[in-house]
């Protein structure tokens, strides 16, 4: 029975989010996602997913940008669930700081 | 859109372990589950689940015990998965403040 910590083995980040899955089968995939700090840019294009995707900010902050809907800022511990196919993406993230999300897409 | 954190409306607990559902369909649920501190008196019984568990301690502490097994300490962003019937229960939490967890059942 293998322990993991959500906050260790963050690697350098070279894109402006970093995915890595830590359990996928048929029905559901968990995500650990890590958003540059300084060098983040927010993308043009939108998330359009096929799943529900229910996720949670555990270090940092950010903003999610919705289309036609107005943008929410989360902090630390503030989780959100989006429907499929309700476009987003992440317009903003703490500077200071490399921002830990976890996702459960369904 | 509506956000909620985590770590706000934090209840009395009144049992040593209080489950809340976030998110429920025929695939998956997504808990909150709140450990008392002091009061928190280890089980006798076993949980012996249907489904594989995912989870993860958010604040304080925690022991987690598995039958035939060594005990595994838990410390926050620690995570484990547990597969169906490894029977296992809490067996420990941090005294001095209310565990914080974030199970997925799948």
């Amino acid at each position: 029975m293998k322990v993991n910590n959500i906050f260790s083995n963050i690697p350098v980040v070279q894109q402006e989010e970093l995915f890595e899955v830590l359990i996928r089968n048929d029905a559901i995939r968990i995500e650990r996602i890590i958003s540059a700090s300084q060098t983040y840019q927010p993308s043009d294009d939108w998330y359009d997913q096929e799943k529900d995707e229910w996720v949670i900010v555990l270090k940092g902050r950010a903003a999610l940008s919705f289309e036609n809907q107005p943008t929410i800022h989360l902090d630390e511990g503030d989780y959100i669930n989006i429907p499929a196919h309700v476009r987003h993406k992440v317009s903003w993230v703490d500077p200071n700081n490399k921002t830990i999300w976890l996702a459960i897409h369904y």
